[in-house]
């Protein structure tokens, strides 16, 4: 508990601050006042409301939006729970430097920008565009013993962290934080397993299109996983070195980075969450730094949104991971903002003095 | 039966074809063909899917998009039924058209256009920006009577193939249809309880934003509409005309002329659901072409789209009307086009022969 790497880490989270609460308080006197029946704009109002939380400011514009997605293998896919050969992690984080798969089409087509972190594919060498930060070849067989040590999870964390920091010197608006991984659905249910004290058979899924004696094989090997494996659920560092991924220990890292440096986040499908939950337990305030963009197909994804404490934006029964839900997500966080600074309020709507007089009644005269 | 409007409308609906089925089964062959494990993409490959259906053609891009957003007044006001004064159906047209709603708002953030056409507002004399087209100064109390003639009501639908057919001579690639009138959420429970043959308290809902005592009048207030004009269900018209809006008439032209002349259209809320129903009801072939956006907060609207057989993307707990779930539709739809048009195939993606092979086998062999 004493390495240099993880002082450092402490240092960090315990410099996150949790949201403006006066901003937050301001951007709710707004909504109210805007010319609507109060509530009706739903989540977008709580989303604009959120923003100033982070921002510090109630008129929030999102341009620059950011894509950054953390490739590393697992070790566990010796044991046959994914469909998908280990080699699409490298392929695919390739392809998505050319913006020809699902996530980064979709980003390329609303302009946002996309950064792929090599924090532990296995393979030799790097790859023109792909930021080069590989910390060993893939995690161990979990189902074996430990997928890395403790100070490879943290190594893993400051990658996530480093990204942001280059997002923010970028100018970025926005963060979405994605992955590529075979395998990560594995590693993901473990960790959330482990943090919700639940069996596997409640949050393991079929990833990438299991079949029947596969997936029980994959809820098998969660469970021998955990069993010898054993990580402390108090410890989300213990939990993501021990049964988690690189990919997932530096998503936290960057979730944690987003929070301290009061960048909106957005949180993908279930490996996403997962990593979520782990920064969660690091540091309590980071709820307050992100969204949720989709309702992921993927088994666990409900229970695991359900223990952060936030609800997505977008059913759309998605379930490739990458980032994707994040562009679609970037445009509803957009369009919250749009309503939130070009709307009206009751005296600007020029209406009537009834009808003003009777909504600032319900409204207990917050406008 | 024989008017020459009931004529002209017999005639539009018969020239709607069905969407191209050849189109429709080469874009399923393309996503099966896209790198992806199966389906992973969900409802956007099953948007990519149904676009090629509508355009007859499998790479499609929306780019000029235009909110349509027809408003009238509803004589059933006097009832009670509205928290809100119907005055100000025109002082939210006339803002619509400045950009200073909630829709419109949206729509200007993205670049979308937006058109309203005053079909019965309760006014005299015209608005800049908003296109004359008023039949009548709203309609009747459904309580005394009928909301309008059925004359009136074929008015309203021509109106509606108006507005499309000036977004098809713009150049418009995909349409969402909105509206404007105080009143409308108990003129659309009084059209969806009569399609349904369900009783008022099962699809109406609080509106604005009403007291218990007065959703319990509403109530009463729709059950009494029904009684007392008896509306044939297996009419669409008549429904409309009896116990409807202008509004909801013009929405269900515009839903027509979207199928007729193969532009996708989105549904919002609650009554455009229920115009979109209508438009069902006259011609069964226009759910392939309409799209729906948001799960409405507004009661009723889940029974509507469940009946309309289709599902929305998005959940934001809104319930403000105007069209304002479209541009964010708009952009989820964008999106699906993307990951059609921009992803690699399988042997694009260079993706390893052992797993193409395998996935080769899971997809029938499609690629």
């Amino acid at each position: 508990m004493n390495s240099r790497a993880e002082q450092e880490l402490k240092a960090f989270i315990c410099s996150i601050e949790p949201a403006d609460k006066a901003a937050v308080e301001q951007a709710k006197r707004r909504q109210a006042a805007l010319a609507k029946p109060i509530g009706s704009l739903g989540k977008l109002e709580s989303i604009a409301v959120k923003l100033a939380g982070i921002t510090g400011r109630i008129d929030n514009t999102i341009s620059v939006c950011r894509v950054l997605v953390f490739s590393a293998d697992n070790g566990v896919v010796d044991e046959g729970v994914a469909i998908t050969p280990r080699s699409v992690t490298l392929a695919q984080s390739i392809n998505m430097t050319r913006h020809i798969t699902g996530m980064s089409s979709i980003a390329a087509y609303f302009g946002d920008s996309v950064r792929v972190f090599d924090v532990g594919i296995d393979t030799e060498g790097e790859f023109e565009g792909v930021v080069a930060r590989r910390i060993r070849r893939g995690t161990a067989n979990i189902r074996r013993g430990p997928a890395m040590t403790r100070e490879e999870a943290l190594r893993a964390i400051f990658v996530g962290i480093e990204a942001v920091e280059q997002a923010k010197a970028d100018g970025v608006d926005i963060v979405g934080v994605g992955e590529m991984g075979i395998g990560n659905t594995t590693t993901s249910a473990a960790v959330l397993a482990c943090l919700l004290g639940a069996p596997a058979s409640a949050v393991a899924g079929r990833g990438g299109g299991l079949t029947d004696a596969a997936f029980e094989n994959k809820i098998r090997v969660i469970d021998d996983a955990l069993k010898l494996n054993s990580p402390d659920p108090e410890d989300a560092i213990d939990v993501v070195s021990k049964v988690g991924g690189l990919d997932i220990a530096a998503m936290a890292g960057a979730f944690l980075a987003c929070a301290k440096y009061r960048i909106p986040a957005v949180v993908d499908g279930f490996i996403s969450i997962v990593a979520a939950l782990i920064a969660l337990h690091l540091a309590p305030s980071v709820r307050e730094y992100i969204f949720l963009s989709h309702y992921s197909a993927e088994k666990g994804y409900r229970l695991a949104a359900e223990a952060f404490g936030e609800e997505p934006y977008l059913l759309l029964d998605m379930r490739l991971g990458e980032g994707s839900g994040c562009p679609i997500a970037f445009r509803v966080i957009q369009a919250a903002c749009a309503a939130m600074n070009g709307m009206a309020t009751f005296e600007q709507a020029h209406i009537d003095d009834g009808y003003l007089d009777e909504l600032r009644r319900k409204n207990g005269d917050l406008t």
